[in-house]
């Protein structure tokens, strides 16, 4: 059984709101109290995290003076320092109060839209007050239920012109902040805009300022679009957009489980620590990411505060098993034979040769008879079993 | 009961392989005849299409000499042109032969992938030779079922040499003609690359040719990512990105069931139509769709050549139905009124005002309470009740 | 468009907890205020409901002395007599207060069993007092998140107990109520047991007083389970257990929606109401649903008192919308000759003739020709489409 | 790296149609060669398998005289002879040919089901004759598409019908051989009948021979109903009905895929495999799986002829290697202590004490303070984790 614990090194953050759920949900109230946010802060740092996050009405409600954002902020930064702790992203709250239940950058309300971007720029100016270097923005009630409420071309024209402005004004004060956007299928709303990374992906490549503004995707939620995490990972990594990462756990087509990193789909778990720890297949060439180990998940609502911390290691140790696994399965001299068989490594070679035009490719004189090419056994069966012999074995 | 005929002018197009389709599925064999792709043209256009598309293999197969590619797109070409239909849009099938069974772009297997990139090359040719504006990639071999099968970072980059060459072969030919990709998730691999609009849009962001390539995207393919259709046709038209379409059924996450189109889920159906015939919510600057009302069905496999036409005619005539109720649902002045209770219009007014700096924006003495904001009624039930009304009525 | 308006006799019901519901969901709280339960009653007598229902704690909170629970239930009687309404089912909320974040009648805690246990009977005594005929059991919290946390023998040993409990106490004091089972398959719980119509009939058959205990289906509920909901009506009605029904909207796998009646699965909604009116495809043989037509649902977040009447309101109109297209559809000539046709009123014909014993059908000197019986054309796209144009046209 | 080798103890069988699958989906043809049924039989023993099952016509063609079914069926015994292999299921094939194409006991056309009903005795009799214990029924074209194609009492009433034939005729023959239906809730019609456990469950109760019919609950089946499968196979063995079982893997809500064991949701194989090996959480009163190991798989098309054999073997080692953790687990006193601090062990014992009758129980003076009850942490995410870490560690 491993004694893994984690350290500073291995850069796991946690959203103070992750622990700090109390347990409401659509039918049910609170399961156990709810500290203050600095009261988080220290038992994470013992449990071996590097860092915490924050919504800013995680720490000080909407509806705070500027002596008590001032209080409260500089109770958890002083605890985080404590702590040894980094706040290394900030994000804003645009989904609990109702007013933003249209949305908070594409509400069909303009003074809703104009009060939302004040909250957002705040929440700018909070984050890189306390030194984090992403902003997150989860537009969870940016969608709709019914395709008449909205004017779809003017909802992602406002998306645009919202994300543009909040980019432009990190620019504009010096922040050192990058945005990460976070999509998500549907819940709250029954369609969210930019419900997977790839749609995310796609209004990036349409903003002005886009160069700052990358992803945050979630395990769970591009599941529940019924997609692979690891694949989401990867296009968004080779999109060179990968700026942050929500690790968690889901079981399949429903609600947003948020359950603890490898209790949800662990196959796909281990993968997507391979991804992050390894690269791509060996690849030398392809890009890697190097933020946080960032989780966002919820304790169970069976759980009181023994619980909480149970799975907040949880998250951690999972992560680490996974990530010796990998290790060991890339190091493992079948698995090297096995990717050769599977061609795996081939795929980076062009299938144009070096300095090949067309016209060249068009002249040459290649015969290949497919029923003959149709014969190679891939071996990608075998290749899967050795992960799921190296994951369990 | 509405007598509503098609005509030319509706621009109905259907696939050959839609109405050829004999029924055969991973339990059982066919259930009908197959004829030859000559037949079906003439007995489409009898019932009011305007226009055909097809698979290079649905007209000869993968193996015919030059002769019989000849004689066989000839006869075609004679039957379509006797019947009055155009041939709008082509495609290559780099999915049936086993040789393409990890992919034809991103096979593991270079040998493959140049045989594959041949293959759509000559198809090109044959859609400008038929005077077809579109060509379709649907990549549905393109992906894995194992995350450990593939360098996923390679997979992009050979996708993107794939779709470059293409691109640039067209323009190199001269060739009229824009090529337009199709998602989908999954089926026939586990994990399909480009799953959604949203990533085939991101794709083309990052190709050199990226202008002529665009997005073909299939009712049921984005269903199947439990996605809404109608937003996904919203942001590939926002995206200029909206080449073709391919409109059938789908009900619910299961395999890919190619129904007649409104067979799946009507309402939204009726909000496709709605967005294709009358744009975004009235909006008159919004960008609109002019091109082919294409279906991309199956005739089910418990019907003989008789459900063979008669569910052509259905997919024709549901949309001509809906078609009728989206103009008299945005005709009713109760909708107006609705739409205007419901701030739809207003969506389009820029969150900043003409002119307004972010330094004017943040400097206003503007104090909304939000409190006081969330007290709307947004009236979006009864907006969508009155399009049930009307849908129903 | 339709004028029809809701009477008395069509038995139109809602939960008090529907129109009640003040928006709180798992990413925000509330965007209407709450009123009192009688006050719920007299508007919705006046659009039209015939009857209300609600939980116990709908009325008064969970730890109300008996002095108010006898002052609050009185008020709502009186409110509900004087609008004319009847109170034609009660339940029991066991699912809000964090004592049963494990299950009531399911929970690893024996205390929290037995607590349960209590408030169910306290419930069903005050189900009889109000009048109502059923009493609905949803074990909303009776699941689990992890395979290992329940030995799932006796999880189904304690439901069987605790139901066997409730309806020999039934029994006992001589009330006139049966018990109605809601399936769900998962949330607010991982897994719910009892997931299906098909998994709580198969529990009723092992209970020792199951004959006075059935099933509540609710359309969303199936179809978060990807499930047929007038297939789910069809087996439970067979099966002589379809008591009572929940009416509403879900647009796929995703949150439990509760949409109005018809704002998700269009078409499907048109076959339920086809059912409950019209009976099976007019098999005069066949039993027939005669109990409330129940809504479950909940008014959009979006709206404020105003959108919640409204909605209410459009489940009604949907309803009778619906069930005059089912009937004009059961009435036309084509339709009944395109059953005809696809043979649906042959499936009532027994396989084996009336007296044919298993000896008389072996020897039989019977030859069919599987290809030549493979030939016949259903018809089944046509007469769907028959069902299509005349919800549309 | 685990050394486990399959042995006849463990019973391990395999479908003929597993290995013999060619790799024909709905998109392509096959990809390897197809060999002689007895030509499977031999290798599957080499790689440790103990039985075979087969479907009639994976043996011999639907058309095949009967010497001919008496020439191959006796070369197949012959194989499984000399290789010591059991044949301990047989099945038959009423989805293939396209006389089903509207299933072969719930039919439209009465002839298809009087054949249908005259296929299935004589497999019985097959069945009986080659030694089978358990005859499988998968009704997978029993369904729609359309709810208006059916009438669904009488496709229940048609379902029984056939299911008691099948099974008096059983009795009658006097043969020692048990029916084990498989649910399935799409693919290939749009709706199954009896799509879950529950529904066979349910059907089953209302049969006339019940007795000997139970059920075959497959994996990846349960899970496209969006299912546990451990509490599927609960809920089965808690109803006495756990007659057969088919193992494999699936990825979500897709296509049936038909992944290797342990290649889908590999935390919840590893509950399955806790089940079948170990029990109900240890609850020595709880009934037992002592059924084979059967695996319903599909060799990914990807894979050529070894790649068949490898994934043939990568089923029984998961199985292996997971039946090694999952006893490691239950041995392990940190999980014996998680387990009563969970209070698993508690759910065994009865809500109401031994002779506690309801008079009893409501006249104790019990007063449980439920805000107390709700302080218990029932640590279910630590217990999880122990199995993670089992299972990984």
């Amino acid at each position: 059984m491993s004694t893994m614990t984690p350290s500073r090194e291995d850069r796991f953050s946690f959203g103070l709101w992750t622990v700090g759920w109390t347990g409401t949900d659509p039918f049910g109230g609170p399961s156990r109290p709810s500290l203050d946010p600095w009261e988080y802060a220290e038992r994470l740092a013992e449990l071996g995290a590097w860092g915490i996050t924050f919504h800013d009405n995680d720490v000080f409600p909407l509806d705070a003076d500027e002596a008590t954002v001032r209080d409260r902020v500089g109770r958890l930064r002083a605890a985080a320092d404590a702590a040894g702790l980094v706040i290394e992203m900030v994000t804003t709250n645009t989904f609990s109060h109702p007013v933003f239940k249209d949305g908070g950058l594409t509400s069909n309300d303009r003074s809703v839209r104009r009060y939302g971007l004040r909250k957002v720029l705040r929440a700018v100016d909070l984050a890189a007050e306390v030194g984090a270097s992403t902003f997150v923005m989860w537009g969870g009630r940016e969608g709709s239920e019914y395709d008449g409420s909205k004017d779809l071309h003017s909802a992602f024209e406002r998306y645009k012109e919202g994300l543009d402005t909040v980019a432009s004004y990190i620019k504009a004060q010096g922040h050192d902040l990058r945005i990460a956007l976070e999509p998500k299928p549907n819940e709250p709303r029954g369609d969210i805009f930019l419900p997977t990374v790839g749609h995310a992906l796609a209004m990036i490549a349409e903003l002005e300022h886009g160069d700052i503004v990358g992803l945050n995707p979630e395990t769970g939620h591009e599941q529940m679009a019924n997609l692979n995490y690891t694949h989401q990972l990867a296009q968004a990594l080779w999109s060179g957009k990968l700026f942050h990462l929500d690790l968690n756990g889901q079981r399949g087509l429903k609600y947003d489980q948020d359950l603890v990193f490898g209790h949800g789909d662990l196959l796909s778990a281990f993968f997507t620590v391979d991804l992050l720890e390894n690269g791509f297949a060996g690849n030398p060439d392809a890009p890697r990411y190097d933020g946080p180990r960032h989780f966002d998940y919820k304790p169970s609502r069976t759980e009181h505060l023994p619980g909480v911390w149970e799975s907040a290691r949880a998250c951690m140790q999972t992560y680490l098993l996974l990530a010796d696994k990998a290790r060991a399965f890339r190091a493992d001299p079948r698995v090297t034979e096995a990717m050769a068989y599977a061609g795996v490594g081939s795929l980076a070679e062009p299938t144009l040769a070096p300095g090949e035009s067309l016209a060249d490719f068009l002249a040459a004189d290649e015969h290949h008879d497919p029923d003959e090419l149709a014969q190679r056994d891939f071996g990608f069966v075998r290749l899967n079993q050795l992960a799921v012999e190296h994951l369990v074995g």
